[in-house]
């Protein structure tokens, strides 16, 4: 049995309505502890709220809360809901005072020392929903919206919102459901409008190292003319995010305001999306999600339309690149997949189309910041010796986002990225861009620490790891130093010799280069087959 | 993708193998502030281990530790896992300290100021059991200790939990995985072992009002000479739980020892529960699904099956009261939740059996500690006016009990039990459970503010509702203030004038006092309905 919000003590009562004995009144009289001070504790709590309360402090005692409890504070009609640390030391915070960490100070917006009362919070009445779901119901969009809102106003502690996750994960949403979640978490947030009938955009949904074609793709669409205001993140769990690499060559911390001047006059940007408050249920659920390692198809389409429709896109291309070491393994997930963007985003009313990319292997050479800001470059210059298969798939995703222009024939998309890039037009956007969000001191040498993986047999090769590589880069220091990681010398399919080299690996710090070569030692990613058999199993791919 | 662990770094490690840089090297050496000093933070953070880092502490800047993150933090061997919450202020923890919660500081057990070194948590292993579970695995034996494991060992945060809890609840075990699971729990934590060939005890899955029948069953049980070493949880969201009740009259809050020292002497007692490290992830998971307010069935048979056998228990007598306000509803999920607890206790060799009780009302007169110990006194004292079904169901499940003595003859326990009750040495045996727990001066009057309720027409009670009678004696103080409660003065069938008092509201102070008579105003629980009609709906259930 659960009763919600137990204790509820005003201080405006009505009095009793039959006093027996009038002693009992006047102890009964409300506290003078009743309020309390507001003092802001210099904690970062992250995306939770938290108020530290003193352990003699009136109201701890009298309303007898339970540590980690859940309290709402109230401050002249503002509200704010915390998880609630019971503190023994008064230089922290005294028994009149009731703390809060920096995130609850400020989404309560009040000065410190204001009076605050408080009391039991409510468990959020969306957790409701969340217990019909766990039970395998199906939910509305009332219920959905309800969860949102919930949420985007920081009634959901942490744990709430992983019961959520997990009770809406795997195949447990429907299609209808998952359109619902996605309207909902689309309407908990801002929205851009660009005032312009197409705004593109792209979005990969990762997993491949290497795959930085979002700085070949902006360049050359923005170069076409079209509007393609690109907000990246930062890798998180991988050896670099779009942000990251771009970060070696450029500021990509834009305020909403630099970014939409850039984007006015450069037709396009590469910046860091962290500072926008887009679809910031997303940003919470994701909060949760990546600590905990789940994600699920659903919740990454719900994640990623919702994302891109608050960033005001109009027409939006999806990568998704299968392999047996992608995010998708097999081509019927993939096709899935696609299905499930395809039906939210047309509900949502956005040009949507899916690319299903070859996502066997690294995409270009370099797996790190500065090793893949090289790639870049060399494919930006049209050095002769830059990556093919970055150059190629970069063309081929910029080729269909220029066919979104009507004025272009379709299947003309490919050729005119091309032209674009071999005029130098996209280097000279790229230029622009580098220069409009500020330019860095371009220096592109990887870590000095280097060791080099050789290949132990001759052979092809049959099989590149792609979780294994992101591995050894990460734990050679990237992304947090842009200049460690790895930089691949052979690809899939090319023939070797004993002793060639395979890839270098490059770390700044000698504990990092220690870790990353003994993981390489144990499995160094890359598989040498016999001739024939190699090249048979690509084929078969 | 996810990588676990990416940026380890440890003081001791191999030199490069390729120096192309001195000065690089010498920039590189491990900084130092690789490690940091303890700092005890008086902050309780109840079940979860809290880490405080300055924003400008080395470590943090080097390692981009994220806040809430889970960071490893290690002292000559011992290790604890903790939350990283990040502060600005110096005051709280300085740049070379590590600043750890109540909770993480006794778990790691060194003293302040002691050298630690801080590394990136790796995810619990056995998460990708969970998450295995949530992709709709069936988990075995070995995945259900892991998790079990890194629970106890707090490598679980709270949402990790939550995840666990979605992903195992409602029918997402079959019974073999549930029995996994309680064998897990139970491995988790200390066993008591009592020397004793028949160790008895009663759990009731709850949701009923009043229903304080343990506290006749022990005194009843312990003067046959069985051995009852009962220990009672109190109250979380109902108005009052055995501790609480059993508090009015004795201390309940008793160490091992003398507990111990008591069962010895009695053959039983009447204790708070929650001082014991007896199937401590019980404790944890409990701490994560009361807020969440999700509980399944799996979930109840594996808490109490581990609790009880933790405690030492060889025989059980489960009581689930069917009602329609009770926690189970219908015959059908009583049956089916019966075969659940044979299951697993066939299988852990417990001796158990489940009684199937009445739960369409509150047992008794009392809601609330005060009432309930008063109903309880008036039993033990063979008072005429001592509530009946109260009276009745303590004896069944007495007697219930008392036929697990091989020496007692099938169907003889109720005599047996209603002799001993009736000759007075049930009172006597719990004058003397209270004596060795330590007696309070006993007061049974209840919360001076007082108001009544009225049948607003003829007729007979034909439904009164649990979950309603107990919000409004939540709201009027209980358990916290042991005088406040709800007095019912009429059960089911029985017949009323308008104008009759149905129940009385006690309270202690006039902010409870109005909240709960307003929502008594509301919905006053009770159903009065025309004779015929409502006698039939009574038999009928």
């Amino acid at each position: 049995m659960q009763i919600p919000n137990p204790r509820i003590r005003l201080l405006t009562t009505t009095g009793p309505d039959r006093i027996i004995d009038p002693i009992v009144r006047l102890n009964s009289l409300p506290m003078s502890t009743d309020t309390l001070k507001i003092r802001r504790i210099a904690i970062d709590t992250y995306h939770e709220n938290v108020a530290y309360m003193h352990r003699e402090c009136g109201i701890y005692r009298a309303e007898g809360f339970q540590a980690l409890s859940k309290i709402l504070v109230s401050a002249n009609g503002a509200k704010v809901v915390a998880v609630l640390n019971v503190v023994d030391d008064s230089s922290i915070v005294l028994p009149d005072q009731l703390g809060l960490s920096e995130q609850a100070f400020t989404q309560l917006n009040v000065a410190e020392e204001s009076l605050v009362t408080v009391d039991h919070a409510e468990h959020p009445k969306s957790m409701d929903a969340v217990r019909r779901k766990i039970e395998g119901e199906r939910l509305s969009q009332d219920d959905f919206i309800g969860i949102t809102t919930d949420i985007a106003e920081a009634r959901y502690s942490k744990m709430e919102m992983a019961a959520f996750l997990v009770a809406t994960g795997q195949n447990n949403l429907d299609r209808d459901e998952l359109f619902y979640l996605t309207r909902a978490m689309l309407q908990s947030g801002e929205r851009i409008d660009w005032r312009e009938p197409l705004v593109a955009d792209k979005h990969c949904i990762g997993g491949i190292p290497g795959n930085r074609t979002s700085m070949l793709v902006v360049p050359i669409v923005a170069a076409h003319g079209m509007l393609i205001p690109k907000t990246s993140s930062r890798a998180i769990t991988s050896p670099a995010g779009t942000a990251d690499t771009m970060e070696v060559l450029a500021e990509v911390n834009l305020s909403p305001d630099q970014m939409h001047e850039i984007v006015r006059k450069e037709r396009g940007c590469l910046a860091w999306g962290g500072t926008a408050r887009l679809a910031p249920v997303d940003d919470m659920l994701i909060s949760v999600e990546r600590p905990l390692g789940i994600d699920s198809q659903g919740q990454m389409v719900a994640s990623i339309l919702s994302k891109k429709l608050a960033a005001g896109s109009t027409h939006l291309l999806i990568d998704i690149p299968v392999g047996p070491t992608a995010k998708v393994r097999h081509m019927r997930q993939a096709l899935a997949l696609r299905k499930l963007f395809e039906f939210v985003g047309d509900r949502l009313d956005i040009h949507l189309e899916v690319m299903i990319t070859d996502g066997r292997q690294p995409i270009g050479r370099g797996i790190g910041p500065v090793l893949e800001a090289r790639d870049i470059m060399q494919v930006l210059q049209n050095d002769p010796d830059a990556s093919t298969d970055l150059r190629q798939k970069s063309l081929q995703l910029a080729g269909r986002i220029i066919e979104f222009d009507p004025d272009v024939r379709g299947g003309q998309g490919y050729a005119i990225a091309r032209d674009i890039l071999e005029s130098g037009r996209a280097w000279a956007k790229m230029k622009a861009l580098i220069q409009a969000q500020g330019a860095k001191p371009i220096d592109l040498h990887a870590g000095k620490l280097c060791h080099e993986v050789y290949a132990d047999r001759d052979g092809f090769i049959t099989n590149i790891d792609n979780f294994q590589m992101a591995k050894i880069a990460s734990l050679a220091g990237a992304p947090m130093l842009k200049r460690a990681g790895v930089d691949l010398f052979k690809k899939l399919g090319n023939p070797v010799k004993k002793g060639d080299v395979l890839y270098r690996i490059h770390a700044e710090f000698p504990a990092d280069f220690t870790f990353a070569k003994n993981l390489s030692a144990q499995n160094n990613g890359y598989t040498i087959g016999g001739d024939e058999l190699a090249l048979t199993s690509l084929i078969a791919f």
